[in-house]
């Protein structure tokens, strides 16, 4: 299988070439994790039947020697089946299930409002021939126009970084959500900015926001993967009086129970001083 | 090691003797279903030290054959470790950070609205010598005496079921976070409502939620281990007019990309139909 080390994948992308939807950025991201070199078959939405020789309406999809597999989640269990010897994306049934539930909360609380605030742009960004299916199925969607949906977008911006602090938490305590190495998992999270990326016309968060390392990182995976020509800064977001504060600050106070290990009374003094309304020695 | 098939449990009871902290009440599901007997030694918040020979100011803790154990997640890691050959806790590495950053978004949507409704009748529940730490460390917690921590709760009681539609959305597409079968993210997820009926005076979800039947599921396992007579209803939350809708009614209609697969045009057709503002023939 996959002739030369190489698997053809149908990319969904903006006019710039740059790839535009979550599920093809994590796959795309899925077959480097892999080891495969990519044939890109490019495009936007228009044509995607035709594209593929009426297999699918959707993207993403490759073809691994011949083999069809559509479906973002449905090729990454592929690749896992098929090349075992390869990386792991998904380490169990349970990390794929708890994937897919912290991928819906990222959803509901970033790419929602994102999208009300980049919808113009992402359609003025798409190719020239899927203008009118962007214009009209996303109104349709939304039940408003373009240009009413970003109306109030400078209040609603500042809103999501605090949002983030789940995010925040568990990659203080690791470098991945994949721990030492990224797996699926952070592929699913990083999408949703590489999406917001390469449709943002205003950054999205605030320059010294602690995500940055993460993101960072993960936008340079495989040769800088995230980072194509036509893609807009996410860290710039200015903020105004009155703003709620973007991130936990003081971080290190945060948590309890919930992130710090107990092995032993040394470990719990201080909070027990603290509960007990002790001053410490510390 | 763990002679007779049996495990020393430090519990941390309330006086119904039954199990009060979310962290105890996942470690005894981890204990039971890594399939062993429990040798509980009762006891509240306090006298830990004493009790466990000044090993730990925390529970739970565990003995295996005289071997010392602190902390839940320590505990779980521990047995997967020592007993590989018994049902596994954490399939893998990504499992465990997922579930924790689940775990931490639960707790904050959850635990941190009902500790302020519930605060009182868990210290009224508190064993008689545990009235007065519980009494007073919360109080410092919160700055604010019990009796106007829970001022207002019959407001805010109503807020946090449709909060939870996260969980309702997983356990739409499977049984449990585990798959098939349930795991530590079930448990760890499920401590904290075995927590909220450890100390609720009052129901905090509608009788017609759809996490009941994974609620119920999971009191259910090892003979009832969750259904201890000192626990109160969950399910009986009578809401008010203009009490926000407490979950999803119509979920089917909920998710697109993120929840169904594409197996081909066949998947589609109804999504796209309904996108280009087409009437179907379904």
């Amino acid at each position: 299988m996959a002739e030369n080390n190489t698997i053809t994948f149908y990319d969904l992308q903006l006019a710039s070439g740059c790839t535009i939807s979550p599920f093809v950025w994590a796959t795309k991201y899925a077959l480097k994790h892999k080891g495969f070199d990519l044939d890109i078959v490019p495009g936007g939405f228009t044509g995607i039947m035709e594209r593929t020789g009426g297999k699918t309406e959707r993207l993403p999809a490759i073809q691994d020697d011949g083999k069809w597999v559509l479906d973002s989640w449905l090729i990454a269990e592929y690749l896992d089946e098929t090349y075992p010897d390869r990386p792991r994306l998904i380490g169990s049934e349970g990390e794929k299930i708890l994937t897919q539930t912290l991928e819906n909360w990222l959803w509901k609380t970033a790419i929602g409002p994102w999208m009300t605030c980049f919808i113009k742009s992402y359609r003025d960004r798409s190719l020239p021939q899927d203008h009118q299916y962007v214009t009209e199925s996303r109104e349709r969607m939304f039940g408003n126009t373009m240009e009413n949906i970003i109306i109030g977008r400078e209040d609603r911006l500042p809103l999501v970084p605090p949002q983030l602090e789940l995010l925040r938490t568990a990659l203080r305590q690791q470098k991945w959500f994949g721990g030492d190495t990224p797996n699926y998992a952070d592929y699913r999270l990083l999408a949703v900015f590489l999406f917001c990326a390469s449709v943002a016309d205003t950054p999205v968060l605030t320059e010294d926001d602690p995500l940055r390392d993460w993101i960072d990182r993960g936008f340079d995976l495989y040769g800088g993967l995230g980072r194509h020509e036509g893609m807009s800064p996410l860290f710039g977001l200015k903020l105004r009086e009155g703003d709620p504060e973007p991130f936990v600050k003081d971080a290190a106070k945060m948590g309890g129970g919930l992130v710090s290990r107990n092995t032993g009374p040394k470990s719990t003094s201080e909070e027990t001083a603290h509960l007990k309304g002790e001053k410490t020695t510390a």
